[in-house]
């Protein structure tokens, strides 16, 4: 049984890491810091955990978690991560870290895209980028995970086994992604009140997202050169899900069939990815509340055109899921431990 | 490991009586029965279930089922199952019914809300009824057990301990229930579609609805003597949950902190119940996708009126979990086996 | 063509009333007052405005809109309004005032209910209770409206004439009501975020709840004689509507069809009422977005109970419909001027 | 006053036009035809109409129509329509069909994408297309409009002046739309179950929608090539609203601010589309309810490619408010009569 120290877990990524570890057999939550709600139990703040996770948030003490914890998920805005996770990290702790700070290979492209330079760029050489599909033998070995974005976990995972296949213009991406609104968290903010985000949708931050920078970095691997792809965020009326329809243009036919037949051999053996027959498409429905990537191919024959869609929960794969499928990696433990979650039709 | 048939398992009572026994370590599935998608496997209807519950549907075959089935739960609709339970039923079988016609101590009761004569009134006698709270023993020693509805299941749990205290006007009853629209089943109904039942409300059924006369049978049985009362039921625009809003004047002066306390004593140890503090309420956020039951006291003491809330995943506490939960009643399984479900917050 | 102010228009009320006038053919919007946003367009805020009330939002300045409005609606937070309110009156100016200041025959009751003495009770003798089918007479003559409250509305309309025809026991009378959340307003408030409020429901303020004098004051009138009563409201997942479930006892044995020749006699003539046929029910589809008030009633036989649903929409009956009626009867225009809206069913 | 009849009223689309006409000034519904409902008031199924328009469904005598009305809207499904309008068509009624039997320049292309010959290709040459802002001066001496369907008319109006101007290439179009589930009838479907498709999100018919086939007829126009594109639909758990994201390809540098000019030139004096400014995008609560449409314009200088969101309400400019405004211009009416509507914010 590990220990397991949560910060910023009043928010939405941090209490579904919390809610994922209240069911997790081999770890075990100790600590939960809350700036805003010192001295408050997490079950009442969040009522569903009454009897199940009872802790009482404390300010942050890195001593004390120093010495009770073994691993810590930091799931606190971007930028704050950055001055607490040094800290943590050199107390000798493992930490996950859902922020957008320790994600990148270069902290050029980070100062870039977050319009600052990166506080701590030898950490940051240090820092695994965790996306557990295709990173898993060096998270093994680390002890500092950057976890990935939701939309970035959606669109990589989409695009990864095609864009690396040769079969494809990598420089045709389109991504058309569409989010829950548990994506935007749960900061105060008039847009994503009830009555201003029910019934309705929007496109936002067109061609200047953040997690554009993430999916080109991911993908130009891919591809073995650098790529640049537009990617489009909607908000849509719903709590959960991110749904990327991912388009690409093909140099040479190649049918559905064939593209599935690429897609299950790239994710041969991965519990978590389904990959649809040709003809059948997932739907949000079919994997939300769970840590699946449900991934249907069809090809527009008339145009040569590749059309892919992905879908993952954003606050499972996206986040939380994601995250401890990589403690669970680091330590050992089997990787779908605590994960085993039917997703959630109703 | 116990052998687990569901019959009607398409439906939503049914496909949530499968997501449950899928994580449930003492039972397995072996058999699913459907009349309409005989030879479909399950997670070709419900592609959630992919790789999780793999199934293919068989047709009805009573034999069948008996030589591979220790426990059969049935969610068919009601009238249908009364037809194939004895059959079962007289093989030996476990049987745990969803629907409504094993729920009644006098089949004249039946008859009267059905409309029309039980068919196996000897049958009927042998069922227990399965609120787990009030009629564990029971349970333990039953081999057919009539589970209750989902509106019934939520209203007695809410006022089974003041109408057993004495302190209240037992003919003074009317509870106001609100459901999700799982509540209406997976039926194709004009009125259950999205567009005719998003963004609106309605009441139905007012004063005529069946499960009033499940919550009287109970309610009766606590209050030591017949009572009638008001059940009036409301379609809300979401997908789960019962919200009861239960009305009770009081023959004495008490303080919401009495009744509370008073509640407390009565579900003392009962995993499944969560009584609020005086001051704060249950919500649907709170229980949902859980067998949880979230009951909160307010006095009105103007008034000398009790207002009680009452809360319940109607899929799971009013129908699938409730029926898992009598399996482990029933097998001598700790009786969450399979059901520490967090409930989803989000 | 009369010249209109509104001021609080950024709010859901206030923009409600705006959107209204924005169709009325006798009237003219001249003032938006707001403080927050005191020098944007309107049509910025609020971007369906575009090209139909491009506006700009001015500061408060009693001369200015002395000298350029005839009437005034006032859609301010309780509290704000009594103190901007004697000004504008005193100008000679029409009022119309959407918050609970000016509602209440009896300071003392507005006291109670809203913790601070009231701090004009000599303009509130002045002002006549707007709700338009019970006070014609008086609003004609009228300069200051006190606007009904949206539950208020509702539930009054709903039991005024059961109440008034001396055929039920006036001290039964429990009303459950379910509100959309645009009645909670457009403040920034947690509870009331998408993710926070979707797929659940609530019970708030029981017991406690300000509309309940209001409801309390003109149920009173209705019988002649002091009553109190349960006011329950609930919190549902939709935008608009409040739909009131009221439950009333009967002295003596009356059928729904009786009750409903009763409403109908009651209501004679009145456009924005509907009483629904026995045996047929109004949702909030059938009125949402219109100013119709919905009214079914069913009887429960067994147990000498009326139970009768009312429903409005919370922003146009319920606030920015009725204050625009108001304003026809008080101008003498037609009182369906710019309110023949047709509900959205869809 | 001209007199209207409406044939296939109850469904959806029919029923909106019923609600336009029912607030139109110059026109008087007579005629409301329906198979089904055959004696029964419309208002009967659409409570929401009661007081306002309680006309009785006829079945369909051609002669009565002809007798009676001046002009007929026909929402009949894809195929019936070409049964009955001819008939009409020669009893010298004015038609606006809003089926997709009539949009066509070419049956071939019809035929390919229906999959069956077109009945009557010479009526079929008569026909107008009736997207409004493209074809005006033809509509106004037309007997026979083709009414444009929901996708075809948001993606047309959003690209039709960047795939004109010869700034871009328009061999690249991706459209990435999303709709509404108003836009999938109100025939019964297992899909479009409130609990099927409420917190989902889906992609459909990719590559397949007949849809694709106007778009692509009318760009064409505009480019003055023949040009195919992609076209990937998804459904959304709103009620109305089609949200087309559209990728296009720059063949020089343009920003958006000279794209935003280019649009407000080419839609100069249309009332009924609103370009944004540069910088701001249109969302769906901005036109909902309304005959509006909202263009916003990014561009993506990176990979210099123009991103284009075009938004309408399905039923109004999508359906019945395009046909409305139809019938407006070949009637000579001012062309916003009955289509004055304030978009529902809220």
């Amino acid at each position: 049984m590990i220990k397991v120290g949560v910060l910023g877990a009043t928010g939405y990524a941090g209490i579904e890491t919390v809610r994922l570890l209240a069911g997790h057999k081999e770890a075990e939550i100790v600590r939960i810091v809350s700036h805003s709600y010192e001295g408050t139990k997490i079950s009442d703040l969040y009522p569903n955990l009454k009897g199940i996770c009872d802790i009482e948030c404390t300010g942050l003490d890195v001593d004390d978690i120093a010495e009770n914890c073994d691993v810590v998920f930091t799931a606190l805005p971007h930028g704050a991560s950055k001055e607490v996770i040094p800290a943590l990290y050199n107390k000798g702790l493992y930490v996950i870290d859902l922020s957008g700070d320790f994600r990148y290979d270069d902290p050029a492209v980070y100062e870039k895209w977050y319009g600052q330079p990166h506080s701590d760029p030898e950490l940051l050489e240090k820092a695994v980028y965790g996306l557990c599909e295709l990173y898993r033998d060096k998270i093994k070995g680390a002890r500092l995970i950057g976890n990935p974005g939701c939309y970035t976990t959606c669109s990589i995972m989409g695009l990864y086994p095609i864009v690396n296949s040769g079969y494809a213009d990598n420089h045709s991406i389109i991504i058309d992604a569409k989010s829950g609104v548990t994506g935007a968290g749960r900061g105060l903010n008039l847009p994503n009140m009830f009555c201003e985000c029910t019934e309705t949708m929007k496109a936002y931050k067109i061609a200047t997202h953040r997690h554009t920078s993430e999916i080109e970095q991911e993908l130009s691997h891919a591809a073995g050169e650098d790529i640049i792809l537009s990617f489009t965020p909607h908000l849509a009326p719903m709590k959960r899900g991110i749904f990327a329809t991912c388009y690409i243009n093909l140099k040479e036919e190649k049918s559905a069939e064939e593209l599935v037949e690429l897609y299950r051999n790239f994710y041969k053996d991965e519990k978590f990815v389904r990959v649809y027959d040709a003809g059948t498409l997932p739907e949000l429905k079919h994997i939300n509340g769970s840590n699946y990537v449900g991934i249907g191919i069809a090809v527009d024959k008339r145009l040569k055109r590749a059309i892919i869609i992905s879908c993952i929960d954003n606050l499972v794969k996206g986040a939380a899921g994601q995250a401890v499928q990589n403690m669970n990696i680091m330590f050992g433990f089997p990787e779908d431990t605590g994960l085993d979650l039917v997703p959630n039709y109703l």
